[in-house]
């Protein structure tokens, strides 16, 4: 039996979507169908530059695409503040929801989301590319075994990037009515992610941000950090910033490994990326060096993480679409656990540092 | 001229005097001279075992080492509730004083000892091994360096190791009435000393303790972390453990640069030591991979960084026995920030991990 092809429409042209076009393409099973903007010529443009085929629809607004019979699933890189409207209309034109993060502005949006898309029938994903990589099924093996990994009980993650100063003037992402949410939003989401990865999804027991945060003259968050605690004691902290230098960074420590990974969100190379594993490391005899160092694990793909998104995604729309089945629970469930404790954590900075239960 | 050779005494048969006792063999500018313990059949079998000349001289006493005129310096690597009786004394009877980290139980105590120091004009010198690895030179200038690291933003360290129960029970560094400083002692030393060398040695306006510090059942620390911020708004965060596996990291991010380095206290091999260092990093077009990566400098030592403390040791002693000079005063103002960092970090998890202006 064929595979069933997905047919996409993407709502708006946002920059990333031209990165989720290509990963589009790649996947397998599915296809660029159509893409809509506010401005008919702009969405012309995006479809002529980003590989669309000429049979593609090009429609001047977001509804129209939403109208389409024929799409099978919207990816949508909107501003987060406009994600509850338009992901909840998608979801009731029975569209599957391929949403960029944050996926909303607080949970109880999120939660009006994820309704629609249950109640609908239709499957939600996030778009968080990097649990699609090989490398993060790798690292989840380390870290589920008990032999080298152990029991986790710290990890730490980092994510910044240096904006220019325009960023905090035009960027999405510095203004308070598109992207409320700032830094926190955006790469700190990653670093949340990275350590519920870590814990096995386990929610953390209480969140405190750290001293720091750093708020834009438009009152975006530009920086700021967090600790966790879980009730079994193990703890996380992570750092988010717009204003230092390009770094992405997870360590993750239990009774018996270590796993470190310096590229976690955006391999450096789109064929292969690494990660560290130190297992029952220690020291020579003299401890003038290390007996058991860490060891890089190199891990290739076929596909580029993005394009493994879309083709996971496209395959469970497909599923539906063909089998009747109903819509895999995880990616919802992971979206919203992400979102819990980003809002814990924008609490106790608005809260004074305060700890914040989850 | 011949170099003057420091003719060195050490207090007790630790089992980090086997180190240090190979480092004073291996600098070209001091020699093993004398050895201490309370039992003398110790002493004998240590001096044995660790490279002592048939000449050596083999106390049944501390005291005996430092009334021994021919000793110019001694390396004290006792418990750390009695460096302040032994530190003092030593400067006392005019022996450079070699202080294994941590260097004091507080710093009212270490001012005792610099104050022994600096009145008896002997020099005075922590273990803190790796600031004397050529590799640390070399990040110092990264870090120093404008266009390649800019101004630095923030800072993370983690020194954890996983320590059989045993360790819990027998170990100096878990003993309240010995190493009442636990882990935060211990390898929270290294990651406070790592931390105000990224920062150039300013020290922090304030210090939170992280949630969740772990005392053993004797009441020592075996698990915290604090977090720090500077006036002009740089942050820091550092965990340390004795619960899990061996980890030493720092990664330091200015608004230019990235410094990552993995085995900052202890190099994972005694010739070289590398780090990694990103500048300007960023993204390809279309956000798909790195258009720069950081690179990976290793840098060679002839000598292991042991054996260059001693040296830089043993210079500043020779330039004040030969040329009356005054003692160095760099390292015991290293020594004294580190400790008030600590001390700050202490009182934080005393008071709830409420904030404590350091």
């Amino acid at each position: 039996m064929a595979e069933t092809l997905i047919q996409f429409g993407i709502l708006g042209c946002a920059d990333i979507a031209r990165k989720v076009s290509r990963a589009i393409t790649l996947a397998p099973n599915a296809t660029l169908y159509a893409v809509g903007s506010r401005s008919l010529e702009k969405a012309t443009r995006f479809a002529a530059a980003n590989g669309f085929p000429p049979s593609a629809k090009i429609y001047g607004s977001y509804e129209a695409v939403l109208d389409d019979p024929d799409v099978d699933a919207v990816y949508v890189p909107l501003p987060t503040s406009l994600h509850l409207k338009w992901a909840v209309l998608a979801a009731e034109k029975k569209k599957h929801v391929l949403l960029e993060k944050p996926v909303a502005l607080n949970v109880a949006e999120l939660d009006q989301i994820l309704e629609a898309c249950e109640s609908n029938g239709v499957q939600f994903m996030d778009g968080t590319m990097w649990m699609h990589h090989p490398r993060t099924a790798k690292m989840k093996e380390f870290l589920s075994d008990p032999q080298r990994f152990g029991q986790l009980k710290s990890v730490q993650s980092c994510f910044s990037f240096f904006a220019a100063s325009d960023f905090h003037e035009n960027n999405i992402r510095a203004k308070p009515d598109l992207d409320a949410l700032g830094v926190l939003g955006d790469t700190g989401w990653y670093c949340i992610r990275a350590i519920l990865f870590a814990a096995d999804y386990e929610l953390p027991k209480s969140v405190r941000a750290l001293p720091g945060p750093v708020l834009s003259k438009a009152g975006v968050l530009k920086s700021c950090g967090a600790s966790l605690i879980w009730e079994d004691g193990k703890v996380a902290t992570f750092n988010c910033s717009f204003e230092a230098n390009l770094t992405m960074t997870v360590t993750a420590i239990g009774t018996k490994g270590t796993l470190q990974v310096q590229d976690f969100v955006i391999p450096f190379k789109e064929d292969r990326a690494a990660f560290s594993a130190g297992v029952e490391s220690w020291f020579n005899e003299l401890v003038t060096g290390w007996r058991t160092m860490p060891s890089e694990h190199v891990v290739t793909t076929d596909l580029p993480q993005e394009a493994l998104m879309v083709r996971e995604f496209s395959g469970l729309a497909a599923d539906i679409k063909r089998n009747g089945s109903k819509p895999e629970q995880k990616w919802p469930t992971l979206s919203r656990k992400t979102q819990l404790v980003l809002d814990a954590v924008k609490a106790s900075i608005e809260r004074g540092l305060e700890p914040v239960e989850v």
